[in-house]
């Protein structure tokens, strides 16, 4: 790519390095990040390498945050009998935005994969352990629909039952607005087991 | 977005305000860095900061470059008597993928557009016709298939014609690979106009 300067060429691979963002992206985002103003340019450039720095584990829940302990840890507004366990901060971002939950959470950090080699040690298991020796009163599994989410649940819920507190799951259904006619039917026989009386 | 550390939520806010990244993307993008190394952290912030600093329109074909002049307006090996017209620096990097093309640019940086209120001299075409007086053969133009891109065209032909230099424009036509069936047809009515002879 000699027709753009090095520090061009040199901008748009780094950017091409980030996950999603193919060549041609890579290259827009460079021509707009050149044609910001410099302070925004500085602004962004100091805000990530802040966060790389300063981010880290929460002690107790291990979601990313700044300080020892998350906010949501740290919150005496959240019940902290309620540990939601998901799979990623991502994940916890989600439950967030609902707004409703008042638990507290647990980041695995990933999830069972025996595909992939990551086993029980790999993810934050041994830790969520440590936690219910505390006051806890339920576990929420909300790790992902998928295989190896589903895999991780099992796992976690034999785990916990032999403590005597309580494991639910969340359910699995038909999405909120969804056409029958387009679920598939794992699903369908998921939702159809898991009815409720009305 | 209080569930996140403020760090993490103003580095998501930050990346949220690039062309094309969303929310969720953002997000994405903010965790990866958060657990990329911290030396290619600094290395793309840096790369950034640099290249916004000293990246400027070249003297000669207005592309983006960090020198007085482009490589290629500098580069003994190409034809300074053929100037190909372009909308953009994507426009060029294009035609130099080819690696096919052996003459010189001019960025116009856009095209006329009346419902923009983008007007002749909004865009580098007085810096062209300073080019003009050098000399050159042909002004090959380059600019998008598109109303803006055939007006802009029009234009430059009419400015142009005058001075004598040979004026040519970009086939238009299907592209290669192109069936047929798919195409619209204004563009296969283009592809007619347009045939040659075998």
């Amino acid at each position: 790519m000699d027709y753009y300067s090095s520090q061009i060429s040199n901008l748009i691979e780094e950017l091409a390095r980030l996950p999603g963002i193919g060549q041609k992206t890579a290259q827009r985002l460079a021509f707009h990040i050149i044609n910001m103003p410099e302070d925004q340019v500085e602004s962004l450039s100091a805000s990530m390498i802040s966060a790389r720095k300063n981010i880290h584990y929460c002690k107790c829940c291990y979601t990313l945050t700044d300080g020892d302990l998350c906010p949501i840890c740290t919150s005496d507004k959240r019940n902290h009998g309620i540990i939601m366990v998901v799979e990623n901060t991502r994940d916890l971002a989600a439950y967030e935005k609902t707004g409703k939950y008042e638990g507290i959470y647990h980041v695995l950090h990933g999830a069972i994969s025996p595909m992939l080699g990551i086993g029980p040690a790999d993810i934050r298991l041994k830790e969520l352990l440590v936690r219910l020796q505390g006051e806890v009163e339920e576990v929420i599994i909300a790790t992902n629909s998928t295989l190896e989410g589903e895999a991780t649940a099992m796992y976690i819920s034999k785990l916990v039952k032999p403590t005597g507190i309580k494991v639910t799951r969340i359910a699995s259904g038909v999405p909120v607005g969804g056409d029958l006619e387009y679920i598939d039917e794992v699903t369908l026989l998921r939702a159809l087991d898991g009815r409720v009386e009305l």
